[in-house]
Parts: C-alpha cells; sequence; structure tokens
C-alpha cells in the first residue's frame, strides 16, 4: 500500500491509524514510536506505512499534530459560549478530559514530547513549538476577552499552562483524586487574577 | 569489582557515577539509563556496577534519590532564612538552578521520569511518588510559615509545583527569555495569595 493507496482510504483509515500511533506514544513516549512499532501493533505492512509517512520524524510530527487535532476537537465547542471567563473554564475542562483519556495509557503524548525533545534540535522539536506556540495564543484571546486591559496576557498563558501541567502531574503522576479541585481553585484564583485592575493599565 | 569494591572506593566514587546516571537519565530520559550504558559512558565493567546495583531498576532509583539530593543540596541553604516568604522564593531560585543547569543535557530528570512512568507500575513509580511526596511536604512546610490560616497548604504546594514545571517547559522547551519573569511574577501572585485572609480562617 503505497501514499496513493493510503490517502485512497480516506481520511478515516489515516486517523486510525494515527489514533493508534497516539497511544503508543502516550505509553512508551515519541521516541518510541517508529514505522516499524506503528505496523505491528496495526498488523499493516512497514513498506505501506513508510511508503505514506516517509520517514520516523514525519511520522512522529503527524501523530503530534493528530493528537494536537483532538485536543482542538475537544475544545473547539468553547467557541460557543460567550466571550469572558466561561470559556476559559471550558478549555481547561476540555484539556482535562483529554489529560483524563482512558485511551491514552500514558497521558498526553505532546506533555511526554516537550520533555523528550526539549533537548534534540531538529523538525520535532520545531513541530512542537509550534504547536506550544499556538495553544498559547489561543489562551491568550480568551484571557484578553475579560482580563483588565493592563494584565500581561503572555503572563496569563504561562499561568494556565502551569495549572494543565501540574494537573497532568497531579492526576496521572500521584493520582491524586483532588487533583481537579486544585486544578479549578488555581484558575479560579488566575481568573480573578486576570480581571484585577493593574497599575500598569 | 564487586558491592565491597565499590564501597570501598567511597562515597564520592559513587557518586561520581550516579553523577553521570543522572546525567544520561537527563538526555536520554530514565528509561534509557541501564547498567550497560551507564558502564559504556563510564568506561567501567558492566559486571562492577551490576554487582554493585544489582539490577536496572535499583540503578535508576538509585539515581532518581541522588538526583534529589542534589536538589536538596541547592535548597537546603534556604533553611538559614527566617521563616517566612523569603524562603519560598529561596527554594524556587534554587529549583530554577537546578533545571538551568548545564550538566543537565535534557533538565530534571525527576520531573522527565514523572511523564515516563506515571503509568508504570513498579518500583520506580513507588520511589517517584515518594520523592513527591516530600518535596510537596517541604513547600506546605514553607507556606504554612507565613500563609493565613485558612489558606489550604496542599493547594499551595500544588500551585508552587505548577510553577516549577511551567518554568521548566518555558526555559526548556520554549527557551524562553522571559521563563524566569513569568516564574517570579507567578510565584509573587501565590504569596499574596497565601496571605490574603479566607472566609474559612
Amino acid at each position: 500500500m503505497g501514499r496513493r493507496g493510503l490517502a485512497d482510504k480516506g481520511d478515516s483509515t489515516r486517523g486510525r491509524i494515527l489514533d493508534e500511533a497516539v497511544r503508543i506514544a502516550s505509553r512508551d513516549g515519541l521516541g518510541g514510536l517508529s514505522i516499524g512499532v506503528l505496523a505491528a501493533a496495526l498488523d499493516m505492512s512497514k513498506s505501506g506505512l513508510f511508503a505514506h509517512f516517509g520517514s520516523k520524524e514525519a511520522l512522529q510530527i503527524a501523530t503530534l499534530e493528530h493528537a494536537a487535532a483532538r485536543v482542538r476537537e475537544r475544545t473547539a465547542p468553547g467557541a460557543q459560549l460567550p466571550p469572558g471567563p466561561e470559556r476559559v473554564r471550558f478549555l481547561f475542562r476540555a484539556i482535562q478530559g483529554w489529560i483524563d483519556d482512558p485511551g491514552l495509557p500514558g497521558g498526553c503524548p505532546i506533555t511526554g514530547a516537550c520533555i523528550e525533545f526539549d533537548d534534540r534540535d531538529g523538525p520535532v522539536r520545531e513541530a512542537l513549538t509550534g504547536l506550544q506556540r499556538r495553544s498559547t495564543e489561543r489562551s491568550m484571546a480568551l484571557f484578553a476577552e475579560f482580563a483588565d486591559p493592563g494584565q500581561d496576557l503572555e503572563q496569563l498563558a504561562f499561568e494556565f499552562r502551569a495549572i494543565c501541567l501540574a494537573y497532568h502531574h497531579a492526576a496521572r503522576m500521584l493520582r491524586e483524586p483532588r487533583a481537579g479541585d486544585w486544578a479549578r481553585n488555581a484558575l479560579e484564583s488566575l481568573i480573578e487574577k486576570a480581571r484585577r485592575p493593574t497599575a500598569g493599565a
């Protein structure tokens, strides 16, 4: 099955292949995902997958982008809410649902890859920084809807990411039943801070 | 060189061996650290290291404990400061120095292992949760020195860890020059929140 063959089977086949790749990257780390490992998991030919993805790195990047698309599917409905803090709360709940997804045996593969690839220059790292930049921009845009004009949106986005990372740690590593409460309380403090009038305004 | 032989060489030899193990775990992940890899990096015999550590898992646990001891060397001088928020600031700066350490090519090996082993039950995971619990207890004790009595210390410790994780991400993954400023600003907000009188007090 060459590039054309796989494309002919439509997006759903590609989606199913990449869902499995996301699962493997969650369990074993993105470095543990190769065309051979994926072919074995799917009982497909290695040459077919190789013809489609071209290289291990291209497969890793496609997997990250697929994971990011899955996150966006969860976060996108927040745009139906009126502008304001409820959209930030929705965004957090959507990310929380992704982190808790039982289909991700080892947690968010993007978060894992950030630890794995932070010191490895190359196209995978570049793809990751691009994904992180876009997620920062999305949370900045949501805070901009209700934050005091003197607030630093990048600062708020940093603190929003902090809550997501700490939730991942508390829920996945510590298996702490209060992880969700702690994250929600931290988010309410952050929303309150965002609204607070600043001297610089 | 058996267990006795290595012990005879004193703590400094063991320390140098484990410093190299910490470096490898930082670069390749804790899963990438084995007795064979470490023996090759140190140009030592595999059988000597095996006799000393006994198993890959025991080596991984000794490496995590050694990394935690290195962190404590950095954080311990904070006890010389008078009780209060300056100790929390010192703790953060000490952790920041560790995260930025050029001897750690891929960032903090404990943070990396938390992502790698969160789904792998066994002694390595247990050692990790023990280390995380102790670090939570230490930051809770520091916040207890100045927080309003109605504040939830576990909540504050969660938010303190959030800042450390987000600093690691922004400095190591995003290579963001403002990472330190963002983390310091977030920490000041957290200190302010800790001091704020609560309805529950």
